[in-house]
Parts: C-alpha cells; structure tokens; sequence
C-alpha cells in the first residue's frame, strides 16, 4: 500500500470530531443536545432565493464561466458600492464558497514555506487551507480579557520574518464575535503597508453586527488597494451554506487574474446555486433587519445567561453569531465531553466547540469553549440553565 | 504590491485561452462560428433531476455532510454495484467537481515535488491540479496513428523513479475518446502493483462506450484495491456540468480517512445540486439509449468526415465525445486561429482546441486539434464542409 502524502497527515481535524461520537451516544440514549458548537444558522434561506432554485428554467444544466455568470457579479459588486464598499465588477471571482476563495487566494499569493500570521482564536478551517498551500500558521494571540481585541500592532509586527507573505483576519470574527474597529484596521494597514504584505480579511459576517456598531470594510483602506484580498460568501448572510457560493475580491489584477487561472483549472462554481445567490441579491431590508434583532436577542440570553453563571466569563461580542466564554474548568474539551457523556438536566445537554482548537498556540484557550447562537431563543435559555447546573456537579471545576 | 507566488505563475492557460479573443471577433463580424472546442454536451438534462430541482422543500439551504448526503452516497454506491463495479457506501466521498476529487486526491496521496506519469496527449486541467498540488507531470506519448492506444508498458514503466508516485489516467479519455481494454487496464495494474504506486482513473465518460465496446473500470482490478482511486462526475454523464458534483472513491479507507479532512475543510459540496445527481440516478436507460445513439451518429458524421478530407486523419474513438483529428498543416494553433480570424464558408466557421495543449512534451500534436462532437447533427455536417473547404483555401497546408 503506498504511503500518504505528510500534508494528508498534517491535515488538521475539526476541533469537535472527538466530540461527535459522544454526541451521538447521547442521542441514542434519549438526551435531547443542544448543538451550540456549529455555525449552521436555523435561519429561512431568503424567498427570492428559494424562488430562482423553484423556477430555474435551464434545460441543460451547463457549466458558467469560470469567474462566475457576468450577470451576478455586476449585481453584487452594485450591492457592494450601496453599501460604500467599491468593488467592480472585474474585481470580483466568484468561488465555491468562501473557502475556495482563500485556498485560491492564499496559492496565488504565497509559495510553500511562506508564514502567514493571523491574530488568534481563529477559524480552525484556516489550518487546513495553510496546509493545503505549504504555509506554516504564525498565530498572535488575542486575549479574553481584552474581548478578544486586536493584540497590539507591536506584538504582530514582531511575528514579522522574511518568509511572512499574508496577514490573514476574519471581521466580524469567527469564532470570538469580535468587529475590529476601523482604528485597528488602519493599524494593520501601516504594516501592511510597510512590509507590504497580503492583507486576507474574511468578512463574510459582515451583515451580522449588533447594538448600532458598523462594519469597516478592508476595501475602504486607502493606499493598500494593492494588498487587501477580500473573502465573501452568501453562507451565513442568507442562510444558504449549502449552496457554497463565495467570491474572492481584490483591486489587485495581476493577482486577480492568476487567481482565475485556478478557477478556470475547476471549470465554474455551480450553476443553480450561484442562480439562486443572484436573486438572493434582491432580498429586502427587512429581512435583515428582523435577522440581526433576533440574533441580538439570543445574544443576549446567551452572553447575559452566560456571565450569570458563577466563575464563568463571555465578553459580549458586537457581531457574527459566536462568542467565546471562559469556564471555571481546568479543561473545556474534558468539560464538554463530559456535558455529552456524563451529563444531563431534565434530558437535555449542551455541545459546544472547545476553543483551543481554534487557537494555533498549543495549550491556550484550555478554559475556553465556542458556543454558536444559532438556535431559538427557548433553546438557549435551556442550554444556559443546563450549563448553569452542569457547574454546580462537574467534578473537574477550578474556583477561578 | 506584493509579488505574486511561483504557483500562481506556473498555472497553465486553458489550451483555447488565446482563441477565445479570436472567436469573439468572428461572431462580432456576423460568422456563425460552430464551437467544437469545448466539452459542453448540448444534451437536457434528465427530467428527473430538473425536477428535484425545482420541487426543493427546504426552507433552509443548509450545509450537507462534508463527505455528501449519506442518502446520495447509498444509492451511488447501489448504482455502481448494478454495473458490476464494487464501491460501498464508505468508499465514496462527494467532491465538487470531479476536479475537486482529482485535487483532493492528489494532495492526499502525493508530497510537493514527487511526479505523476500522464498517457499524452491528456485532459490539460491535470496540469493545473498537478501545479496546485506542487507535482512534477511526466508525460507518456501515445500517438494517433496507434488510435492514442496505452503506450507500451515498458515505455512508462521506463519513466518510474523513485519520486514517482501515480499514474493518471482517463477512460474512455478526453481528448483522445480512446477506451482502454482490459488488457491495457491489466498491464497498468503489474506495474503498478510492482512499483506500489496510485493509479488515479478519471472515468467520467464511463456510459459513453459505442459500437458494443463495454468499460473495463479500475475498481475491478483484483489485487491493487490500495492503490486505486476512482474519479467520477455527474458533469458528462446526466449533461449536468454546471451541477458541479463529482466522486472521489477507493477502497484504501486510509487514504479516503485522509481525504475526507480536505473535505472537511471545505464544509460540504454543494446541497441542491446534490440532491439533483441523487434524482439523476432515476435516469431510466433509455436515456442513456438515446444519447449514445446520437453520439456515435455525431461521431460517425465527424470522423467519417474529417476522414474524407484529403490529408486529414482522424482515428476513430470508442468512447466519451471527443477525437483528435490530424491536419495537413504545419502549425495546427495557427489553422485554428486562421479560421476564426480570416477564413469563412457561407458565413461559417469552426473553432477547435489545438491539441499541442494537451501534450506536456514541448512540440507534441503540432499538426492536430481537438474536436468535441456536442453539437447536433446538421452542424456537425456544415463544420466539417467548412473544414473541408478551409483546407483547401490554407496558405499554411503541407503536403503530408
């Protein structure tokens, strides 16, 4: 039998697989589980889209062109420029979701060997697209205390090395919830600039941001126009992950147009669904509106609830559907099985994701725990209460 | 700016890349330019998947599992079984694309700098995964006089070294249309058993089989179920390239564990379209009945007609929809450019893939081109009297 490639063996796993049989057992045995440990939003996919998917009047279901159908890229980047990001119609690729996006994105700019720092927690997925690129992850940590803040630009320009290509972030982030502040990005566009590194900025959360706070967009950053790569998806946006629609968008046409070379190696993003992200274009306001209200309502609940506990502690994030708590507990991925295996209140757990598998530094993040807010607002006033009990009898607590 | 990285420089251009400014300028101009230069069938899509389609009753387009329904891979792996190929459930993993499988397949099996040995001329998007994947592509020439037969196995067993870590190949193969036998298939198999290599095979075109000719698939190869690993795609098969669902499958469940990480690192493939290949395997024969029908009609009509060109010489395939057919001229990229740019016949032209694109040897296939017979009949028929007349009017013709 022929041996694997080592990126097959260094290809990381998620940070809840070892949780998932446990969840599973949990089920067989009657619990009901609370998935707070998944970004899937329970949210209705906007009627204009499921509309274009119910009415689709191909009779050949064929290939688009590899940058994506014409049509829909002039329609999202007028929706961009309606909302003061300038984005052209040729700035744009569209992509098999977002993370099409960064693997094209991260090969077109770094060669294997480079170093690509990123503020951490981060989204765990960006260790396997580094893989996949040859890239070694330089994290920088953000701190709980801080409400997961960007870490001062000293401490990421000393991560600085000849081999560092890209500064990758994700706003508003996954999985800490945290929306950078447009003095921050004009922080990490001085040494972007300086270094003249790629700024990755993934604001595919971006329409998801609470209590008044505005997103900045990194395509608003004057005079780095040749460095930002923005990443997009309609996943979380219109509660369509399934339909892996994504765009890779930079100013930056040398870069734009070696990116198309590895779109057009895989021929097109699919043809219904990227039909289907185009009508979902013409959603309405409202739509939005009624979405990010209960979200902060759940929000709320959770975050509140959380910081209600004794010993536990969960900045209150201003956007995405993630936030990150601290937990009285020596070790969150211990506590989190246990909530699956050994736990149950009233015949109810909770799952959540344990946070240091979205560090990149080993051992940090051990008290800490994702939870994603993507359930109704009963739901999470139950999973609060389990979480509440579930600390009163969890044999592994620590008093801090 | 940044530089780019060397990959982004290495990936190929699509063979047509430097005709398609050329094609646009004839249609401009008010020819009729008959596309023979892409592999686009013009074939409907099965009713049955159009109709899952339109009859979605999700109201949340959710991600699926990262390795694709359990339901679609159920009745994929049944359907494979019906044809005397033995694939289980476990060892399919749903990919987008057969691209994605052939990328995810080759970063999983091969480390940056091993080599893969191609039969040439070959499917020219292999280069751009190979680069992708950081591999060196060693090319095996087969050659049209042979039909573009296996070259024989001393040839490539001469090209393993010990960076060599697959062989890739496609059956029935685009460009040729060549079907490999059994006997080909077999002596693949001792080398690869000898040398414990993959064999990657790309059997997408597998129910384009004509004039009896039956497909001997690589999963049947007794005694290599390690090394082999099956590409497939709903793309060619159900005329559903903008669908964008492919299989990657092997029974090494190392190797598909391994796999399945990438997969997870890009959520899932696409839902809707899923759901649409799983309806696609309603297809009832007949369809199939029809379309190869009509594809040997096709082919009968191109081939027998280049045939009739004198110093045209085109083999004819026993499978998938292409041939490669070879000119009395010098330098095949410029007849190609030539009828687009100065030649018409009644207001017609033809656009073919020159084939020097599909060989990785530098100056291989100079005098031949690639010919896809997607369009109906009638077209065929006024393309090769275009060919024919354009070869008559050629300032470039040779004698040969």
């Amino acid at each position: 039998m022929p041996s694997l490639a080592s990126k097959a063996v260094q290809m990381p796993a998620s940070p809840i697989r070892k949780l998932v049989p446990y969840a599973e057992a949990a089920k067989k045995a009657g619990k009901t589980v609370y998935h707070l440990n998944i970004g899937q939003p329970d949210i209705e996919t906007p009627a204009a889209a499921l509309e274009a998917i119910h009415q689709l009047d191909h009779k050949v279901l064929e290939y688009s062109h590899s940058a994506g159908f014409e049509s829909y890229r002039q329609k999202l980047a007028r929706s961009y420029q309606n909302q003061g990001i300038p984005v052209l119609t040729e700035d744009i690729l569209i992509t098999t979701g977002g993370s099409e996006a960064l693997i094209f994105g991260l090969m077109t700019a770094c060669n294997p060997g480079d170093e690509v720092i990123i503020p951490e927690p981060f989204y765990a997925n960006y260790n396997g697209f580094a893989v996949m690129a040859g890239l070694h992850v330089v994290p920088v940590t953000a701190h709980i205390e801080d409400g997961f803040a960007l870490p001062p630009i000293a401490q990421i320009e000393v991560k600085i090395t000849p081999k560092t290509k890209a500064i990758i972030i994700c706003n508003p982030g996954n999985p800490t919830g945290y929306l950078y502040t447009q003095q921050e990005l004009e922080q990490l566009q001085l040494i972007v600039q300086k270094h003249d590194l790629f700024l990755f900025a993934d604001e595919v959360y971006r329409e998801f941001c609470y209590d008044g706070a505005k997103p900045f967009s990194t395509m608003n950053l004057s005079g780095i126009e040749q460095n930002v790569v923005m990443i997009d998806s309609v996943s979380k946006r219109y509660s369509m992950c399934g339909a892996r629609i994504g765009a890779l968008i930079s100013k930056n046409k040398e870069f734009m147009a070696a990116a198309l070379k590895f779109g057009q190696a895989r021929l097109s993003p699919p043809t219904v669904d990227q039909i289907a992200a185009e009508a979902a274009l013409d959603t309405p306001q409202n739509y939005f509106d009624e979405v990010v209200a209960e979200y902060v309502a759940r929000r709320n609940i959770m975050v509140d609830g959380l910081n209600s506990i004794p010993g536990v502690f969960c900045p209150k994030p201003s956007g995405a559907f993630y936030c990150v708590a601290k937990f009285p507990v020596q070790n969150a991925e211990h506590f989190c099985q246990w909530l699956l295996e050994e736990f149950s209140y009233e015949g109810q757990t909770v799952m959540m994701a344990p946070a240091n598998g979205f560090y990149a530094s080993p051992d940090a993040g051990m008290q800490e725990a994702r939870i994603a807010y993507v359930l109704d607002q009963a739901h999470l006033r139950s999973a609060v209460e389990c979480l509440r009990v579930a600390l009163e009898q969890y044999p592994g607590k620590t008093n801090s």
